[in-house]
């Protein structure tokens, strides 16, 4: 039952024009958790070291997130540190540390494998596919990579993608994954390496969405006051899994609505640095923002 | 009565990874009166040398343009070489011969004056002035510019800014305009100049449209060919502006439908070189990718 995620969980230091940040909660499987906490119930597997505070586990089990995979060991936190321009679609990453997180081997409490919907965060695809190995037959996979896999395990991430569902990675990661610079051939061959639905995120831009016979785009929220970036991909998938695992529907009216639900969360989560903005939301702005997003993209037919 | 436009009939080569042309029909003018011909009657002003060949004219002429405003002097039409990488967002310029467009002086012929839509395409601020002191009294006035005009001529375009009612650029040259990272705000701070109307061209992610209390997003048309964008911009301004002049109705909705037609005008233009896609378009090819973009944005309330 429920939401599974695994991910990391980790300290960011971030710098951009708006201002700086040290050692702050970030990490993917932070941001999509708390994300799709609004949604649904969210069990984490991660790891954090002997210096992880008692006051993040207390906001994330605040945030009703079931902790019993967060295992905690000797040694540091993961921490990254990063630094963003005015262009705030791309960081530049100027410190990995991955302590902890260089060892992780994810394991599944008893309780979580029967898991219906698995949210495969960025994580090395050898861990990825161990993961799914663990659960017992979950109705949707859904995953993020990076550059860094698609470079080193690139044969290891084509095996992953056959057991994928929905495929959630940025333009440029779908352009070097597929060796294809137009996006649309792009997004072909990536539902024939597996995942049915691919979500394709352009930061400011927004998401596009290709499933096999629909193409869906999202719109980014035009914000006066973007803040900080880091998360945004993790909880825009926050909010598109979890409200998927809520609603358990995979139409593809059920797929675009759970897209602008993660572009609602993402917007929230820009407006200020690590998850501070979306700690707390009240329901309603949500719903609120929604409908935004509706008067944002509609036109009459002629 | 009816549509005027003023800006340049050019030669254009192009290079692209698709492939290479010389010397084919360009310019700003010609792109936004053929993409405007299909909605309304369009009066034409610009220049062309003594090498400019018949079959050209003819082909404006098939288009029911008028060309009274056409001034054909000695020497040569203007020509831009330009190339583009795989990334298709960006022009790299070669080569620019101004020739018989150096010395351009728009006139309007007698019956052009009383034209209720202006479309003053991207030439010199001081020109575009001139040509509106010759209009009587349009009810709708729209522009584009570009980065050259921002830097050299700032001041003498921010007084043809107070006589435009709508204004279209790029991204970066609105940021350059206003000296404004973000988006929105340098959108406000453009609106203060005078322009009650934005659109923000972003290319293969689509246009932004601000008006004084609603943002409209229309994305663009994900295409599996793009071959060649040169044009786009003014295609998507020809639909736009033709679109509006041929309804005469500036409420939101009208000004939202409008930009869809751009968009639409522009996928057609990116799919073949120079003008050959557009060239003679069935209506109903444009009403089924209108219904296209509707497809591709809509989704359902929660």
């Amino acid at each position: 039952m429920g939401l599974l995620v695994v991910g990391s969980v980790a300290f960011d230091s971030v710098e951009t024009p708006f201002g700086t940040v040290e050692d702050v909660l970030g990490g993917s499987a932070t941001y999509f958790s708390t994300s799709a906490s609004y949604f649904t119930d969210v069990n984490l597997v991660a790891v954090v070291g002997e210096d992880f505070p008692e006051k993040h586990i207390n906001f994330l089990k605040m945030r009703r997130i079931n902790l019993d995979g967060l295992e905690r060991t000797g040694g540091r936190t993961f921490r990254w540190q990063g630094k963003y321009g005015y262009d705030l679609n791309e960081a530049q990453t100027l410190k990995t540390e991955l302590n902890v997180f260089e060892h992780f081997s994810p394991k599944l409490p008893e309780h979580y494998r029967d898991a219906e919907v698995v949210f495969l965060a960025n994580i090395d695809p050898d861990l990825q596919r161990d993961v799914l190995t663990q659960t017992k037959n979950p109705k949707i996979v859904a995953a993020d990579t990076m550059n860094f896999w698609i470079e080193s395990k690139r044969d290891s991430l084509i095996e992953t993608l056959k057991h994928v569902d929905i495929l959630l990675i940025n333009d440029s990661e779908a352009r070097q994954l597929t060796d294809e610079p137009n996006l649309v051939k792009a997004a072909r061959k990536i539902n024939s390496y597996g995942p049915k639905t691919l979500l394709i995120k352009q930061g400011e831009y927004g998401v596009t969405m290709f499933n096999s016979h629909s193409i869906f785009i999202a719109p980014a929220y035009p914000l006066e006051n973007v803040f900080d970036p880091t998360g945004a991909g993790d909880t825009f998938a926050g909010g598109f899994v979890g409200y998927l695992a809520n609603t358990m529907d995979f139409s593809d009216i059920a797929l675009r609505r759970a897209a602008i639900m993660g572009s609602v969360m993402a917007s929230f989560n820009v407006e200020d640095f690590s998850l501070n903005k979306i700690r707390d939301l009240d329901y309603k702005e949500i719903e609120s923002r929604f409908r935004e997003f509706k008067k944002l993209s509609h036109f009459e037919d002629i």
